[in-house]
């Protein structure tokens, strides 16, 4: 378990980082003002901040952005690399107790998988660059996907 | 490239399917009437079809769930193991051209992970199952992640 745990946290007797039912393949990197110890806590922050960034893709991937839009809004899917993987239970700063990993949106996770919708800004799909209007990922975060967000799908609808 | 290619699409010219930048580890599976062959096109038609669903999580992520509640979003997210990875460009039945894979939110693409926001049903976190209103994905896909939808957050904001 993380050596940084705190009162009332658990793990889960197991480090998922350790399986490998699949692998990733990084399409390209996160370019960004942040880095650890300076990183707003959200996407929210983030804007509130108004620092731009960008997503440099690998070569051979700028081709599957053909279709994209300035001004569109995607989902930016990245790796968050850094984190421990093998936590359950959780006690973030914010919170009066322990949170289970999978109701916090914590970079803390089996697969440290996190989601930023965010808006296309600039995009050169020669080059395999896009401007994002923000992003609260450090700098040189792997990038794993690129999706366009759709308010039909992305909103769920209210329980009936 | 896939044998199944269309007029107009074309591949990387390699295989993301063969990197191995990071490693995953399937936190469990969904279970749903759904089979290569009848399987509604997207969550929107999944849902107009009401077939409710679960997910089953392996042993040990069940405690992960502490927090979440009956009623609430979460976004679903899975690892669409049947794939290809291979194309950049994609002809969907729907398109009258070939469009890139990050337009679109086809299975298909170099990390096949899918985004569902659903409402929880039912919650068992000793037995580790969760009921969920609907989804798009075959019975047996592997689940790589669970997190709260947040409307400030996965909604994103108008450019001003």
């Amino acid at each position: 378990m993380s050596d940084r745990a705190r009162a009332g946290e658990a793990g889960f007797g197991f480090d998922p980082g350790e399986e490998s039912d699949a692998t990733l393949a990084f399409i390209g990197h996160v370019r960004s003002h942040w880095r650890r110890g300076d990183c707003p806590k959200n996407l929210r922050e983030a804007r509130e901040r108004g620092a731009a960034a960008r997503v440099v893709l690998r070569p051979g991937y700028g081709a599957a952005l053909e279709g994209l839009e300035v001004g569109q809004a995607i989902w930016l899917i990245c790796w968050m690399d850094g984190a421990h993987r093998d936590l359950a239970l959780q006690r973030p700063r914010h919170a009066d107790g322990p949170r289970g990993t999978f109701s916090l949106r914590s970079p803390v996770r089996p697969n440290p998988i996190s989601l930023q919708a965010v808006r296309i800004t600039a995009l050169d799909p020669v080059a395999g660059i896009i401007g994002i209007d923000a992003t609260d990922a450090f700098d040189g975060t792997p990038v794993l996907d690129i999706k366009p967000w759709i308010g039909r799908v992305d909103v769920p609808p209210e329980l009936d």
